[in-house]
């Protein structure tokens, strides 16, 4: 396998993305069914490495994993009108089963709201029920027709939190748990991806929301990636599914429920903010391996030297590091080399005769390619070292993406600016237009209303399209 | 909740296992989705438990996880004879999306043999690219009209491994390694279900396999489940989809593959196997919660005095037990008992204010049930004690499904007794019989060969049905 060209970043950063997902193998195209990829083993497991992270932070919060049916009669998604309005054109219809054609055909989920309210209609009574908070991770479905592997497929593999309450504030208050104490911790902490986070507009809320709550990351190429929502969605899908229960003095109530979601398009983010010319990056606590060892030899008996010697060093890193030996003997070390910084591998150990000898090692950090991220270290304290750099490279991925995001976002007091900001990044602005004014825009731009950011400004100013006063600063840009 | 009745196993299992399912909160029928149901959060937690530990062994057996597609083209599953005729009738078939009828529909997964065929046909080019080795987590239909929660269900959760192979001997290497060190390994030491290895009949075999090996347990009703297979499919799937390979003399070849699958059946089994008249009962290394504490108290004062013990008492259980401290104020002692039995906790620790006095606890065994599996332990130690005794209850249950099994199987020499015998349990029989003979007994008797054990006799003997002298026996059963 010769190395591969990666399209350069500043070239054609669309291109360099596709790249980057052929030449790390992390996913394949199903061209033979349309709008779906292969999730291929080093793509699927940074999505392990992702749900395990996530399933911890749902269930310290209280929630339990459940599993619902992948198919929803075609009638429940009539049930609520804004729901299927945004769905519809979506939709994939199971309508045979063997020879046999049904008369009341069925859907693939495209989102469970509507089959799991049916049943949270028959297992919700009384208050003494409440909350209910239920989690599902699934594959689902929804027609895409043109494919960016993990950004924009049909069937996506993610998880749907559903819960009940029996009161609006505490759906509220479940509703931005999730995004701060879940979503948030989650993508800041593990995948080292600084986000801004705050509400949508209506016209880019949830289809059946009451308000949707939204956190954005700004990718390599200026343009911001809506990473997961979460939804309060009021008594919508209470009233269309009667979802009731009897409140403490004895009167029935429609309940209050959220819904929240986040999906493997968040690998694509993962790439979209870390990864470089090289390759993919992956930040140390998510990266399925964390080092790579490549013994080095030309012969049997420094082999058989080195190796014992790679055995000895990496003794005690069971479940304290997660590695691998490279002992591969039909490629050579600079395959080896090419290969795992492709594929992300944020620290590489290099052991040869001399530096068995020398009681050193070679250590290359993958978020400092070249000779720049390449020193010579002693063996003795070198697990130590390696968890110090692993923690390092974390936090510099971290700091790396907010200083370009930071870098990249202007604040804007008129509609010229407004256009020269997109064009780069994020502009920040106040703004008091509605639904027409942000198609305007869109229209225009190619822009959007990505957030209501919960940071807002003490004083007023001009909406930069009506110049209208007013309170509400929002961030406008391009979007994947 | 008042306890609701089980109905006992010995009056009418069928019931009785109804009954279990929803006592213990494990599923719901899903009758707007014919033949589906919901897996609840107490049952859905036994699969996640089931997926952690047999993961574990799937990826130490050097295999890798992927995701395919959940749609495949209705025209690859023609590619394949015998898998067609196998699954054509139960197939569930996508013929619109949005507005737009499909001119080829699609069908979702029965089982990926096909897709995945079509892509490994890609992947696969040389001999290096051997053995291929990969697993998928998934949900499969294939449609149902008679459910039975977790045995029998249209939609269900599975696992399938596809490996591809340069020789024969490899594939059928690696279809009794996962028989054997996966499956058998995992089943027998963490669900604590003793169960019977060797090979399916070519009547009983996979659509499409070569072999298929088999391990197969007996249910408290006598009957037999199959746990799981594992297929040499042979080249079978490698000519229909054009799996080829360069060997080391250049010269082209077909590979060879195998499958491998276990599902949320296994739920089914284990609380057939190992459940009472009581309710579910969990073995402790797969149970979600193996501990669970009940505080007594009558006043505020004692709830502190009580609470404070049992903070004392869990203080070092974090990471080394499973527990649950149940300190909901709403609900009696009493209640809290009778829920954690019905949903088969192996052991329950009850403090009162005496019990702080005297530095004890009450320890109850969940397979022990009444006053026989209750005793007053110290606090001192107890910690060691609930981790030997859980110990002690996962072999102990293990040792009785054997002992049932072994009282219920009979070693059979003709027809008569082959009749009785099945009414009971398994027959142990020298077998020479072809497809008719087993359509035959199956006719006759309700019963399949369900296995050829790899444990064979020395001698031969008659064959059970046709009389002719034979050195093949065989476990004849009813089944599941």
């Amino acid at each position: 396998m010769p190395k591969e060209i990666i399209t350069p970043r500043a070239k054609d950063y669309s291109q360099w993305y596709l790249d980057i997902v052929r030449n790390a193998d992390l996913a394949d195209y199903a061209e033979v069914v349309r709008g779906c990829i292969v999730f291929k083993p080093t793509g699927y497991a940074i999505w392990e490495a992702i749900q395990r992270s996530l399933d911890d932070r749902i269930k310290e919060t209280g929630h339990e994993n459940a599993y619902f049916p992948l198919l929803i009669p075609k009638s429940f998604i009539m049930k609520e009108a804004e729901h299927v309005e945004g769905f519809a054109p979506e939709l994939l219809e199971v309508t045979k089963i063997g020879d046999t054609v049904l008369a009341d055909p069925y859907v693939i989920r495209p989102t469970s709201e509507t089959i799991i309210g049916h049943f949270y209609a028959q297992w919700v009574h009384s208050w003494r029920d409440l909350p209910l908070l239920i989690n599902q991770w699934a594959n689902v479905m929804r027609s895409e027709k043109r494919t960016r592997p993990f950004l924009r497929t049909s069937e996506f593999l993610w998880q749907e939190g559903h819960t009940v309450h029996a009161t609006e504030a505490e759906a509220e208050e479940e509703t931005l748990k999730i995004l701060n104490d879940v979503y948030v911790d989650f993508v800041e902490k593990e995948m080292a991806i600084p986000v801004l986070k705050g509400r949508k507009t209506d016209k880019e809320k949830f289809a059946g929301a009451l308000r949707t709550y939204t956190f954005e990351a700004m990718m390599q190429d200026g343009k911001a990636l809506q990473a997961g929502t979460s939804h309060n969605l009021g008594q919508n899908f209470a009233k269309a599914f009667e979802i009731k229960f009897t409140d403490k003095n004895n009167t029935p109530q429609y309940a209050w429920t959220t819904s929240w979601g986040v999906t493997t398009r968040l690998i694509g983010a993962l790439i979209m903010v870390h990864s470089d010319d090289e390759g993919l990056v992956l930040p140390p606590r998510l990266a399925p391996r964390q080092v790579v060892v490549v013994p080095i030899y030309k012969n049997d008996e420094e082999r058989t030297k080195v190796l014992d010697a790679v055995d000895r060093i990496t003794a005690g890193w069971k479940g304290r590091i997660r590695f691998k030996v490279d002992d591969r003997d039909n490629v050579s070390p600079g395959f080896k080399y090419n290969e795992w910084e492709l594929k992300g591998v944020p620290i590489r150990i290099e052991v040869g005769p001399r530096d068995v000898e020398k009681g050193s090692v070679a250590l290359a950090r993958r978020d400092i390619p070249g000779k720049a991220g390449k020193s010579f270290v002693p063996q003795e304290g070198l697990t130590e070292l390696i968890e110090a750099t692993l923690a390092e490279i974390q936090q510099g991925l971290f700091d790396r993406a907010l200083k370009f995001r930071n870098d990249h976002t202007q604040t804007v007091s008129d509609y010229a600016e407004l256009k020269a900001a997109v064009e780069i990044g994020f502009a920040l602005c106040y703004w008091d237009g509605d639904a027409d004014d942000e198609q305007k825009i869109q229209d225009e731009l190619k822009a959007t209303v990505r957030v209501i950011p919960f940071d807002q400004p003490e004083k007023s100013g001009k909406c930069v399209l009506t110049g209208r006063e007013t309170s509400q600063q929002v961030i406008i840009a391009r979007s994947y």
